[in-house]
């Protein structure tokens, strides 16, 4: 066991006690919201099986997943051909059979297959736990990340849309940002498709008026004529481009030139999505129909949700949508799902950098004891105890020969407000010399003034124990 | 993509709302105690670099290992020989070069060496997260399962060896649990070595003696002839092995008998322990000085712990100890640490057997809307907003043709308590009737008495909203 200089593998990070305070306050804020709306926890293992993964992600999702080696002589049957042609692809399937989760949907579908003679439907659970992607790791993208996902599954029903919208709503609102949620239907882009009459270009479509927020409308049309759209197609494009109108405006307008099947039914939804949304009339909170929001080429087939923070240049910090079939693929069909997935490094990103994690965010402790002797430490302990008992976070410096400067920066290094040193006077009254530290006031107090300095009015609260 | 049964890997579980909300119960029960004595949070990735794990737990532990395969072909700069022979063993370090996390102390370790600029000492962490071990799978031992850790390292003062003590009687009071606390010290083992003279066989000792509760001390005596222990030194074992009396004077006996340096250093530690916690008096916490106590053969080197439960035969529930050189593997020596360790698994085996899981540790809907059409539905959203401000968790059926007995059994199968039909007739008085489920009594409410009823004197509560 030689020495060695440790380090962690690339595009993964640990977090120090700040960073996790205030990833929980994130985490919390959304995970109490989902509760709210009747949102049940699921945790499911790291590791599935790769017959569960393969084949969920495309080809490209299948080379991102992290595989895990097989126990024991893993190559003792493997092919000998395969090892002499070093086929890394066709020997993988033989020596190993798990991967990492990549993702909290695929888990999510597998368990309601397994379970779905035991669960009520529609069921309505969140998760929110870490995934793995073999990515090349760069700003702001990491091979292990967390999902804060909610979703339902067994109900096309359109309230369960509206919802997420409102939970949506309400996490940012509690979070304090300022953010803009984009809505729009997948069968909107279809009936965009039908409307200019062209069935087979549905991508082409879709990307080109994805990039209309960076390139523009001349560049989309530029980029529409490359993609060998024709003029009549193009001015059909760019007439609902340039419109220009409320949600409701906006709807009517599509109503009056869309006349396909799948539009028809899109407006019908987005118009219902809006109406069961009237309500959410949070102040920081804009909520915009936008015809040129995609999301990728995902499987959603319904709703399509986006959230921008309005206040920081970032990217979407949730993506969503409906889907029609999500557990097809394990052998139940017909299930029609919704969920939304918070982005949390992103979120945490945009709160660092307005500076809008509240001071109750960070859970510290509030009171160091600096006892002299072993008398004094006694004391401290017994202090310490009646403190903890009103979950008041302290502690006592354990190491009563050290000098009084190292004592003092422990406190000051873990920002700790307040010390109570013991001496032998303080021991005589029953009291503490209790210093605030920022003020460097000093005062003799006794323990019930040094209860009631740390949680009354102006002192520093004290630890909510249901976290 | 074809269709399949879907499974989890064996050793894995999911854990479904219940199980989630139980189990974090126990663990928020365990963090809080953490955070009143300044434990301060720390997460590390799941997967670590192999050279940071191969070498930290036995050769048994190296096979244990899940190791992850490297991205991409990974077999390309492979060695043509080993692939022919079917080298597992050999290949393993060119094929993959990472592995999960296979206890959380080697993290803690590696995090404080990389980190030790910017740490202030004592550094006190706490670590709630899932480990992975590749043991074959059997009833109450699972391939993933989660250890909760405390750590304070940089500090060999027995203050921090006595808080333990105090969080692990806290937590388990917290908990209504009745156990016994078996506090030991490995230089008291030592000290037994050198009162009989005997410093080959330390391992035999400690296994011999640590069987005293099953075999009985025949048994432990015939196991120790077995060993080649001469008659004198079986008499001396014997002696101390038969003591009786209480904490103090055990130590006191020993101080008689024991004339070797590491057995004196034991006592005087175990003495200051016991002294620093006197004042530890929850009802329902035994406290024992254990000689019989080894905790294993692993890298402890003063204080052990280990916990037991009371009413229920399921081994132990705790674990922990002090080591003298914790870092000293990545670099950084003598750091003297000490942790421990409780077992989420069985803790919570041990609450489910005694059914000691508080009503409020399950958090679920106290109320479902059912609204009878699409204006009900609107008001049942703007009353469902109400309810969620004040922390009321509830939902609204979303499906307003399905029938009645399916609503109510939505209610039911999720165990919702109450529900609050919205006709024509509740519209109209602004009112909705609100059924108590268990009871069947129902009665036409306001929003203002609905709120009341749900959170009011025989109401249900309502979310802690930190959690």
């Amino acid at each position: 066991m030689s020495k060695q200089k440790p380090s962690i593998p690339k595009g993964t990070r640990d977090f120090g006690p700040e960073e996790v305070s205030k990833r929980n306050y994130i985490i919390n804020t959304i995970k109490s919201v989902y509760q709210l709306y009747g949102y049940q926890p699921l945790e499911t293992p790291v590791m599935e099986n790769l017959s569960t993964l393969l084949g969920k992600y495309g080809e490209e999702g299948d080379k991102l997943l992290f595989k895990v080696l097989n126990s024991g002589d893993f190559l003792k049957d493997t092919d000998d051909t395969l090892l002499q042609e070093k086929n890394s692809n066709k020997l993988l399937s033989s020596i190993s059979e798990k991967g990492l989760r990549y993702d909290l949907t695929v888990p999510f579908a597998r368990y309601v297959v397994m379970n779905q003679n035991e669960l009520s439907f529609p069921f309505k659970r969140y998760q929110i736990q870490p995934v793995w992607r073999a990515d090349k790791p760069q700003k702001g993208r990491y091979r292990e990340f967390y999902q804060c996902d909610a979703d339902v599954i067994g109900s096309n029903s359109l309230l369960l849309d509206a919802e997420m919208v409102m939970m949506i709503a309400e996490v940012f609102d509690k979070l304090q940002l300022n953010v803009t949620i984009r809505l729009n239907n997948r069968k909107i882009l279809d009936g965009l498709n039908e409307y200019i009459g062209e069935t087979e270009k549905n991508v082409a479509l879709i990307t080109a008026i994805d990039k209309l927020d960076k390139i523009g409308l001349s560049g989309v049309e530029a980029e529409l004529v490359a993609r060998e759209f024709d003029a009549a197609q193009i001015e059909k494009i760019k007439s609902i481009l340039i419109f220009e109108g409320d949600v409701f405006e906006k709807i009517n307008f599509l109503e009056t030139i869309f006349t396909g099947e799948k539009g028809i039914k899109g407006i019908s939804e987005i118009k219902g999505l809006f109406e069961k949304i009237k309500q959410v009339n949070n102040k920081n909170i804009t909520i915009n129909f936008d015809l040129t929001l995609a999301r990728g080429l995902s499987y959603y087939t319904g709703t399509i949700y986006e959230v921008v923070a309005n206040e920081v240049k970032i990217g979407s910090i949730l993506g969503g949508g409906r889907y029609d079939d999500l557990t097809g693929i394990f052998g139940l069909p017909n299930m029609s799902g919704v969920g939304i997935s918070f982005g949390l490094d992103r979120i945490y990103d945009v709160i660092t950098e307005l500076n809008r994690f509240p001071s109750s965010a960070l859970i510290n402790t509030q009171l160091l004891f600096i006892p002299f002797d072993a008398d004094a430490e006694q004391f401290a302990l017994k202090v310490a105890k009646q403190l903890r008992a009103v979950n008041i976070c302290c502690e006592v410096y354990p190491d009563l020969n050290a000098k009084m400067g190292k004592k003092f920066k422990y406190a000051d290094d873990k920002k700790i407000p307040y010390t109570a040193v013991i001496g032998s006077n303080e021991l005589t009254e029953d009291k503490v010399s209790l210093k605030n530290m920022a003020s460097g006031e000093q005062r003799l107090v006794d323990i019930q003034e040094l209860i009631t300095e740390l949680t009354g009015e102006g002192g520093i609260g004290f630890l909510d124990v249901s976290e």
